[in-house]
């Protein structure tokens, strides 16, 4: 018998067999194609499950998703970005499995929660900070799922100073600000010409003024993002994690200072901003997390 | 036998008892005093009280708060503002009483969610505009209370477009752009001579091109800061009581704009901006339900 843990990425389909409740092993990664998505999924978590049974799958996957209904369209996956019914089709796959689905930002968050930075923080919020912006948030000691499975879109708060441009359609949302690609986006229309968020931080830490200008820019909106949740929560712990999340002081001095500056009622005093030490697949653990069956509705422990 | 609900305010208290688990009837009013504050709330109290022995009594304070230690703080009730142990005091006035403390804005929420805009929804933003702003918030089901009771300070989401200081210490906080002292000021600066939120609501219904402006920034900061809101939650349904939102298209026309504007993901696309029908005495209806035994452990009926 056995539990399996199932990462559906933009770009990559993670998939492990969960061992003690949270750790996931034998991890395998196929990318995903441009057709056939289901066929390759499928043969992954078949490959995955060997000749166990499997008792039950955890599901994690890039937004939107529709959790009631079983659906995940995420913007990147063009077969699938209509909706794709995943929940009955794994459920088809393991008929006596249990399924288990939530949004990545949720699995985030059960991840940090139950092996991470918000160990016994029963308020909180999970960041992911790398050429987009997601999260996940703890309420009252449960990850919380929203109408359809997709509170925590932290990246797409609203904050001063920009009138940029969002991929969701709104204007000046966090994530048009601060990910990794708007700030590549940003630091080139300036004159700079790199090409990825690593080359911007790394070009930042040598001291180039664009780059510079650029982490400012995306730290600073990250804080007030962050200050706006706290308000909103009553946390006092938002842990990020995430490939642009890696560059340093120049993103996380202006970071900490627009928190501390915005973040001013008593109750937030003792805000504290970490970095994640959770450095891969934070996705698949909370799905494994998920998997075996510590609940969004019973993840204290 | 009898269950009591408290709403301690800025400037009044309000007592009542609760019937049938959600209405509040026999009520009594009084002005916080500058000092002897306690020995007023008690008198009320023990007069509401009459002879039955109270079984419960339900307390939604203004905030801050720290409801783990039972201790309100409100920021305009000089002799209580550094810290009053009321849940304490209660218990000693009622020694077999269970007694149940929350915010004014969990009790809002409970309020909206039990008797008003929010029933049978369970992922919602209930919000008060008046000289200040000031909320609760529904998550999964449940008024959500954060980590020391404080959760639902919408008021305090930064918004763009403005750096005006706030009373909390931070700056461009939705409630020092758009509540109704806030707006009243902004008007005042610019020339125009009334006094309250009333009267810069009526100059705007009759055109006055000032308070006209005063209400379209407030309600596009508004707008904004439920769009951050709604992207973080997950919810469908905002519902807004208070005086100044009393104050009609002027305010509530750029207040849906700005909401739609921003609020961009598809799962909110269905979002629900509404104004309240209790029109008196949320918190103590909140204080009520609190109570009795509604507790926002179970809020769902």
């Amino acid at each position: 018998m056995t539990v399996l843990a199932l990462d559906i990425g933009a770009s990559k389909f993670s998939a492990g067999r969960v061992h003690a409740g949270r750790r996931v092993r034998e991890v395998r990664q196929v990318d995903v194609p441009r057709e056939s998505v289901w066929e390759v999924c499928r043969a992954l978590l078949l490959e995955v499950a060997g000749d166990e049974t499997v008792t039950a799958v955890g599901i994690g996957s890039a937004g939107p998703v529709d959790v009631p209904s079983g659906v995940t369209a995420p913007l990147n996956m063009p077969e699938w970005r209509s909706g794709f019914p995943i929940v009955a089709k794994v459920q088809e796959l393991f008929p006596t499995a249990a399924i288990r689905f939530a949004i990545d930002g949720a699995c985030l968050a059960l991840a940090e929660h139950h092996v991470g930075a918000l160990r016994g923080v029963p308020n909180a919020l999970a960041m992911t900070v790398s050429s987009g912006i997601g999260g996940g948030i703890i309420v009252d000691g449960k990850v919380a799922l929203g109408r359809t499975g997709n509170a925590g879109h932290v990246g797409h708060i609203v904050v001063p100073g920009w009138d940029t441009p969002c991929a969701c359609g709104g204007v000046g949302c966090v994530e048009a600000i601060a990910s990794g690609m708007s700030s590549v986006r940003w630091a080139r229309a300036q004159g700079w010409d790199g090409n990825t968020g690593a080359e911007l931080a790394k070009a930042a830490h040598i001291g180039d003024p664009i780059a510079l200008a650029a982490l400012e820019r995306a730290g600073t909106a990250l804080g007030q993002a962050i200050a706006s949740a706290a308000a909103l929560l009553d946390i006092d712990m938002v842990v990020i994690g995430g490939g642009f999340a890696q560059s340093g002081d120049p993103l996380w001095t202006p970071l900490r200072a627009a928190a501390a500056k915005h973040a001013r009622l008593e109750f937030l005093h003792g805000l504290r901003v970490v970095q994640s030490r959770i450095t891969n697949g934070a996705t698949l653990v909370g799905a494994g997390v998920l998997a075996a069956g510590h609940a969004t509705a019973d993840v204290m422990d």
